[in-house]
C-alpha cells in the first residue's frame, strides 16, 4: 500500500516543519518560515508558498497582503523527512523589511551588522 | 551597553535555532541542523560548523567521525533572529546517506522521489 506523501513527514509536536525558500533563479536563501500540514497541501495545489505563522497562529497565504509572492518551481524533502526545501520565484522581496531576503545580518567580529539594503518601503508592503 | 552577539538570538523554548548550511561555491543547499548557545559559540571559535544533535543530545562536531567537515565562510541571521544561515566549504558530502546534499527527495505527482546519487558508501563515513 502506498502512504500519502504527506504522511511521508516527521511533523514535530506542533505538527509543523520548517520550510526554507530559494531563489530559484539565483540560488539565494530567501526565508525559513514553518508550514503545517494543510499549508503543504495549499502551497502543492496553489504553486504558490502557505506557510503557518506561528505568531499569529494561522495560515499565511505569502503575498496576499504584500503582493510578494512566491511561486513554487520545486519542492524537496530532506534524509530525516523533517525539513522541506522550496524553489521559489519571488515577486519582489521576500523579506517584511523590504529587503531582498530575510538573512541580512552578517557575523562580523562578534557583532550583527546588517549588509542588505532595503529595496521596498516596508509601509508600502503592507498599506491596506 | 553593547549586548553579547548571542544574546541577540532568538533560542526556542530548548534553547536551539535552526542552522542551514548552503555550500559556498555551488549555492546548493546542504542540510538544516540545530544549534545550541555552545554549538554556534563553538562554530565561531573553530570556524567549522558544530551543531546539537537532538537525536543523541550531544554536541556534533560535523565530520567529526565522517571527515567530511564544513568549513566555515560566513554566517547570517534572518529577521526574526531565529534562523541561521552558514555559507560553507564542505569536505566531500554533507549528507549521513553518502548524499551530496539531505535534500534529494523531490515531490513529483503526490510522490517522493529520489533524484540524487549516492557518492560515497554511508559504511565508509562511518567505519569507525
Amino acid at each position: 500500500m502506498q502512504i500519502n506523501w504527506l504522511d511521508k513527514i516527521a511533523w514535530n509536536e506542533q505538527g509543523l516543519v520548517p520550510a526554507i525558500a530559494q531563489d530559484v533563479e539565483t540560488g539565494k536563501i530567501l526565508m525559513l518560515a514553518w508550514m503545517n500540514r494543510e499549508a503543504l497541501q495549499l502551497t502543492v495545489q496553489h504553486k504558490r508558498a502557505v506557510y503557518w505563522s506561528r505568531s499569529r497562529t494561522k495560515l499565511w497565504f505569502k503575498g496576499e497582503e504584500s503582493g510578494q509572492i512566491q511561486h513554487i518551481k520545486d519542492i524537496r524533502l530532506d534524509c530525516d523527512n523533517d525539513v522541506i526545501l522550496l524553489s521559489v520565484e519571488q515577486t519582489g522581496v521576500a523579506c517584511h523589511t523590504g529587503r531582498h531576503n530575510c538573512f541580512f545580518q552578517q557575523l562580523q567580529d562578534e557583532q550583527w551588522v546588517t549588509v542588505e539594503p532595503v529595496l521596498k518601503d516596508p509601509a508600502t508592503l503592507y498599506s491596506n
